[in-house]
């Protein structure tokens, strides 16, 4: 919860959405969701994050009021007449796997990111998981980023794989989990297929293994990050879009980008993912804070550091 | 390799077998395996280490020569007329699904370890997985340990479950897979299930995820610990288990057991395994020393320290 004003450093670009989700324990109906929501939620607690998407004129002044209250700019927000990007979806056998019940695009369908100009020379971006057409047009609308972290999605791969080369080509840092890692190279191999994604133009290539943690390829060098080990998970939705926000809106924070700085971001990043699952939508997030976050960051390092 | 003498610290209980073992990409007949021969060999690159298993009188001369040449100890070695233990299996799916082909007991349906009495005042056992019935009359057998690690397998929770659960209650650490924790707790939550294996009697609980990495549970704490990455796996039998046996020999080298070496040995159970994988059998240990392993380690301190 950012309740003090910061200079907008990073601006996040996705979805908005009006999520409803099943558990096997839980079903929450019409909560919010979005690939930026989640991103910006996390961003905030370190970074000032202007919010790029859409939204349509049936979407609750409460949401709104909530990312206002995580102090989230939303001079990028567009709504449009018509119904908010609505999704819903099921985890089953012990949240294991997530099935798609429904998804209706709405105003989403029709999205042209417009970056306000005031965003326009910031030094941070995430382009979350939209088409890489729309990303391509956000990165062309940029004038100064430094550092521009991609995400993406099976979709895309299929559908869009040339306009996707395209984008990757111009980011910093891309991220994609191990099955996206394989589609997009054809390497089974993790190692070789971030080896082959690192030809592809990203200097960084962060693969998302959910409860297994996360690796980041730089160079011939590997990162390894476990997951901060959790005793109830209860909405793996948006994790690893909150995983991107936190990592960078903690590297918008701490302003060089270097080796260091990109590793301890990827720890914020896990370490803000690791509460986002805690609970359904941004609940969680929205009753945290500053020290809660570095305390678990300081349990974390303990965990994890080699003997 | 051990070639230098060392005093025998640790003492190995387990299968000594003749595996035939297929992967996608190889076959590889009637060679070296058993869950004693990984983790002896493990173990000998940092303690002196005594084997305790069965062969037959058709086990090669050529791999009593190698356990040799890695400084084993074989006066707990028995030969009875007959047929070593021999398995075979296959790996599938790129190697994610194990599925064995055929168990032939032979010689090993009617072990009963006897600790030759120069090992009895050993302080470390490694009970590799054997029936718990084996494993309680080894442990009757010892007259000083300090520190006991224990492994099984699904097997013996579903068919021994009360001899299991009085072996564990003696020993210092529990190693299980996440669906061994599951079944013997009948808690899904990894962090659940290892609190209620924690209240069995072992102080420390290993949790063993594979490519995914370990986990170590005591007291109140937990170690993280991801795997090695590596390139290319060519066959996984016995890692879990040159693991165990390069975590109980640096533990045996280090001496005391604190924390601290607990650590730092399960650090170096994960680079012996890392090697382990790399080729069948036991071809790859067979060309390590001891600076290849530091090598490695130092290397993984860099992968994994957080930043």
């Amino acid at each position: 919860m950012n309740s003090k004003q910061k200079d907008i450093r990073l601006v996040v670009v996705g979805s908005i959405g009006i999520d409803t989700i099943e558990t096997p324990c839980t079903k929450r109906e019409s909560i919010l969701g979005g690939s930026a929501s989640f991103a910006c939620a996390a961003a905030s607690f370190f970074s000032g994050v202007g919010l790029v998407g859409v939204v349509g004129t049936d979407f609750p002044e409460s949401h709104r009021q909530l990312y206002q209250k995580f102090g989230i700019d939303l001079a990028g927000l567009q709504t449009v007449r018509g119904e908010t990007f609505r999704w819903s979806g099921v985890y089953e056998h012990n949240m294991d796997n997530r099935r798609t019940l429904s998804t209706e695009l709405n105003v989403f369908a029709s999205f042209s990111p417009e970056i306000p100009p005031s965003y326009r020379k910031c030094p941070f971006l995430f382009l979350g998981n939209i088409s890489p057409g729309l990303q391509e047009h956000v990165l062309n609308q940029m004038e100064a980023t430094k550092f521009v972290l991609l995400d993406t999605m099976d979709l895309w791969i299929n559908i869009a794989r040339d306009d996707l080369l395209r984008v990757i080509k111009r980011v910093d840092m891309l991220t994609v989990n191990e099955s996206e890692a394989r589609l997009l190279t054809g390497e089974h191999g993790l190692i070789k297929a971030a080896q082959k994604l690192l030809t592809m133009g990203p200097k960084h290539i962060l693969v998302k293994k959910g409860e297994h943690g996360s690796m980041l390829f730089y160079g011939d060098r590997i990162f390894l990050l476990p997951a901060f080990p959790l005793e109830s998970v209860q909405d793996p939705t948006g994790a690893g879009d909150t995983f991107a926000g936190g990592l960078m809106g903690a590297l918008a924070s701490l302003g060089e980008v270097t080796e260091e700085s990109i590793r301890k971001a990827m720890l914020y990043g896990n370490i803000l993912a690791s509460f986002g699952v805690e609970e359904f939508s941004l609940d969680r997030l929205a009753r945290l804070d500053r020290p809660a976050i570095e305390d678990r960051a300081q349990l974390f390092r303990k965990m994890a550091m080699p003997a």
